[in-house]
């Protein structure tokens, strides 16, 4: 398999609205690639794609000075969303969520945003990460 | 080398009880596949493997909100350490202590918890993390 | 190509000196190993990098106790920009800010400091990092 083509595998731990715009800009970078893109939702990033609040405010890293998350807040980019759902339009890119984190937080499937593909365990995303590179979040 | 022979390294930086939890269910993923896992402990990591406070809580991320934490702590699976030793049973895990961070914490080798397997440089962990995949956490 | 030729890229987020110093040693021993190491500066870590504070004290992660914090700071190594620059002078080290962090924090090419080697978009790190690990830290 040629490098280009293994995939990129995401574990989206952190539910600040910068980390996810990080990991949604490296998820779109993959995808304009023609990498797969595998992601995997833990703790509070699965909390953030639950549908009555993936548009919500989030906050910020806490070392977010008040002049640096000002700049932040300003920026007229695409919400994280909305670069997630471009990016599974130009590419492969799956999106699951962590079945110990789902019964942890008790969320149920039909409470995701249909960003969300599925709910696997952690075996089934270390299967499907076991080539590529494996980024955390 | 097969892919799924080649180790997954650990770069453990953060010692709060969601981030260990989380590397500690990547780690059992990784060892029931039948990769070896290399844990490079450094900063509050290390800190969290000192046998006088390993079982102490170690709080959780600033963005944990009260609701969400409150779910952490009412959830009834094992402890991190146990998971690690769990992991180390089924498979091969090395955890290796940052001689550096010791040096910094003036941690001695007689205070780590017997789940560590040794102290050593970053230039022999980034020997053991040249093939297969690197996570920082 | 050999593993050990492959690079190590690092999507540095986080501009905390604990954060920017395990960066900085993971660097000079990947360098330090003959590795190629590319750097690409987002969010916090691309402040840090601006020359008019590239020596101020950046504070530490939330979790530092006053306790683990003091043994921090008073612990005599070297500042993580001089790592960095004595892991350039060694090896093959690239470090480029991230466009779309310079527009969002309005900052220009001429406040960067000589570390860094230029400014470009995701697309052309991701190219970068195709091959070897990515590390998000």
């Amino acid at each position: 398999m040629d490098e280009q083509e293994k995939p990129l595998s995401l574990v989206l731990f952190s539910g600040t609205d910068d980390k996810l715009g990080a990991a949604a800009v490296l998820t779109v970078g993959a995808a304009a690639m023609g990498r797969p893109v595998n992601i995997f939702l833990q703790y509070y990033a699965l909390d953030a794609f639950r549908s009555d609040r993936i548009r919500r405010h989030r906050g910020l890293s806490p070392e977010a000075t008040p002049d640096l998350a000002r700049h932040v807040l300003d920026h007229h980019g695409d919400h994280w969303s909305d670069l997630l759902r471009q990016a599974k339009e130009i590419g492969e890119v799956d999106i699951q969520a962590c079945a110990l984190t789902m019964d942890m937080f008790h969320v149920d499937r039909g409470e995701l945003d249909p960003l969300v593909d599925g709910v696997e365990g952690v075996a089934a995303f270390m299967a499907s990460a076991s080539e590529g590179q494996v980024v955390f979040i």
